[in-house]
């Protein structure tokens, strides 16, 4: 339904501008939400974008447009955009968003923004700058409210009326001692049901979660998403409490990584590349398909070493092709399995062997099923025993071997740190490659004696 | 770090369970948020799960771990709770968590705790049981704030400090008409800018994104993502406000979605399955390696109608594996690209020759290196121009055709509303292995003239 809305969207939007149909169009324009403006500027030339661009007349809209915007996208656009007009419309986006925004331009371009930003906006930005892109402090907002752990509650509410009218959610009131460091957590339900005279400290939550600037976004995105909390507070080497991560941002992240993830399965690439160049695109697939054909001509070697059985019975050639996929298709199914378990949490490092036990005795079930499936049609075939037998136990050792390697592959790499998503998928295709066709062979030529 | 914490704390307990340490536990238990002993319960005897359980003082906290426990556990636990301590607890738990759980239950059972629960209670979840599990009708929840839109800033202050205070999360103030249609939308923060006297429906947002109860989750997560809001109203066919679906909801649909998809896509089944036994885990598995199964068995018969050639020259078969490989590699990196760009909104339907024509170019680029490459290890193992020429060339067409499929065959399945996700995987790979086969041995035989 929604890519329903979008599609109708970019087609009025596109008709419209045919006809150059302006008052029409900055009614529309100026209705739409900027998350579906950014997907019509997909479907936009460049001169049309600005034009477009130019109709919008609130100074936020255009903030969030440029949030959304594809890198891509983003970066033409604004070439044509004033200097001027730039730093406005990034005084009105919260810190965060203009951190990252700041950081995709090009050098000199954000350093001539950030010296014509306020002082106080472009000292924020600057300190956001400072954090790696995916740790908590690169994608937490400064604006939140703490208050002192001595003030009563009805001093904390009138605080709230006047002060933090501007805070983006304040939903969690955080407590800080003298020196800015984090001590609890408050809520407005608990400062309307206390006496208001209760002094903060006696009634806040001292049990709060937090997160170090350094941490790792997916490790934040985790956190937040196990206990079900609406923001996490960043804190700092000595605990004083610099910024909050919020929900919003922690859903961003949470389809990034899966997006990664299945990516890096698949060995094309990182980042999602279907918006960029063809070259690009082309660049980041190579290195694993370089994996797969080293794999390939090793077992074109071994299969080479049996030419002289192949010459005497050519049709054992016609098996390789389903003893390969049946054993490379069970390997991707436990490799996938194991990848995503151990990234969502559902699976732990700790519980390698049963895990691969478990994949194993799935793996061997499903080889003696389809063994016997295969074997039948070989016999059915060829009429040759000791073929179908053959066949059928390649199907079963293939099966099992690639359950074996999709389950412990990944273990073992997440056990020793390195990315289980990224390493396991070339590393285990490749070697059941190897492995079925090596075992069909030795195991055909011995059972038939050629 | 999340993880490393949780070993820390699975390995305390379990040697303070063989201890027996009741005291030193109970602290402990008491202390740890219900998700990380949830965690906890994973790695122990259901003895001892009970035995931690029991120990658990708060009501609360017993619900949350209710909810975060995996489903086999949970329903082995309940099994030794008295009814009348699982309705205790289920009566403290936000109203769409006690409706998953009843769902989850025999019938007899939830049967007996929807009847011994408190009138409203229980109205309220069969309320919930009406809709569908994974529609906003089965994942909201009814807790929110209506307030009718002829009453003041002033007075609705009031009622918020009186009535509400339980509601799980009170940032956005939905306005309802008489008839309790949604007109509207305020936050706290606009009813203390206004002047107190202003009724609602003078400063209230009158644009406000809500959903119908038999919304797909999957669309709901959508659009909350989208437009980075906390909660979304959802209303009936009357556009009466019936409930609302909060952001932690929704996090974990994204979750969900995303490890349905990469499991489909491996043909892994739907659900995530490591902890359930070996029987259904082989059993979600059969059906797609029954199609690549199918696959590797037309490719037998193709290659069949070869063996006169293969008899000749037996070292045309070395050369299947590296051929299949590097297609098939190609054809599951396209769709991996398209179906996880159709789920986040990257790509379009509508743009579906554009994607196409990128990937065909792609996949014509890597086949002609890959294909130059492999020609060449095939020229100086045998030493044969004709056989690297058809070996190059074979490589070619296949990246190419698979590049084809890979990004076609999702894209139209998403056209025909298909899911692309579960029927490109099995039909991408099968078809690419036969076409690559097909394509080596007539290219082959024709210029090598056998």
């Amino acid at each position: 339904m929604l890519s329903e809305r979008n599609k109708i969207l970019v087609e009025s939007i596109k008709r419209l501008l045919r006809r150059d149909a302006t008052t029409h169009l900055r009614k529309i324009v100026n209705k739409t939400h900027a998350a579906d403006l950014s997907v019509v500027f997909r479907s936009l030339s460049l001169s049309n974008q600005q034009k477009l661009f130019d109709m919008i007349k609130d100074t936020e809209q255009k903030g969030v447009l440029f949030s959304e915007l594809d890198e891509d996208i983003f970066s033409n656009l604004i070439e044509g955009i004033d200097v001027d007009e730039i730093v406005e419309i990034l005084e009105h986006m919260p810190t965060d968003d203009v951190a990252d925004i700041i950081g995709q331009m090009p050098k000199e371009k954000s350093d001539t923004i950030l010296e014509k930003m306020e002082k106080e906006g472009s000292e924020e930005v600057e300190g956001l700058l400072r954090y790696g892109d995916d740790t908590a402090g690169g994608i937490m907002v400064p604006d939140f409210i703490a208050l002192k752990e001595d003030i009563t509650a009805k001093e904390a509410i009138e605080s709230l009326q006047k002060e933090h009218l501007d805070v983006e959610m304040p939903f969690y009131l955080y407590v800080v001692d003298d020196h800015g460091r984090l001590v609890g957590v408050s809520s407005l339900r608990q400062l309307v049901v206390v006496k208001p005279e209760t002094p903060l400290k006696q009634f806040m939550t001292t049990d709060v979660f937090s997160v170090q600037t350094g941490m790792d976004q997916e490790e934040v995105a985790k956190i937040v998403a196990r206990y079900d909390i609406l923001a996490v507070p960043v804190v700092d080497g000595t605990n004083r409490l610099v910024g909050i991560v919020t929900v919003d941002d922690i859903i961003d992240i949470i389809r990034e990584e899966a997006t990664k993830d299945i990516l890096k399965m698949a060995g094309a690439g990182e980042e999602f590349i279907e918006t960029q160049s063809v070259f690009k695109s082309t660049r980041s697939r190579l290195p694993w398909l370089f994996a797969s054909c080293v794999g390939g001509i090793i077992a074109f070697f071994i299969i080479g070493r049996f030419e002289g059985s192949l010459s005497k019975l050519a049709y054992l050639a016609a098996f390789i092709p389903v003893i390969m996929n049946m054993g490379g298709n069970v390997g991707t199914q436990s490799s996938s399995i194991v990848v995503r378990g151990l990234a969502t949490g559902q699976l732990n490092v700790r519980d390698i062997w049963s895990v691969v036990f478990k994949e194993l005795s799935v793996g061997f079930i499903l080889g003696t099923v389809y063994g016997f499936l295969i074997g039948v049609v070989a016999q059915f075939r060829y009429d040759t025993g000791a073929l179908a037998l053959s066949v059928g136990l390649s199907v079963i050792c293939s099966m099992s071997v690639a359950a074996l390697l999709g389950s412990m592959v990944p273990m073992a790499f997440a056990r020793i740190n390195i990315d289980p998503a990224v390493a396991s998928s070339p590393f285990v295709t490749t070697s059941v490659d190897i492995i079925s066709v090596f075992f069909y062979f030795e195991i055909a030529t011995t059972l038939l004696g050629i």
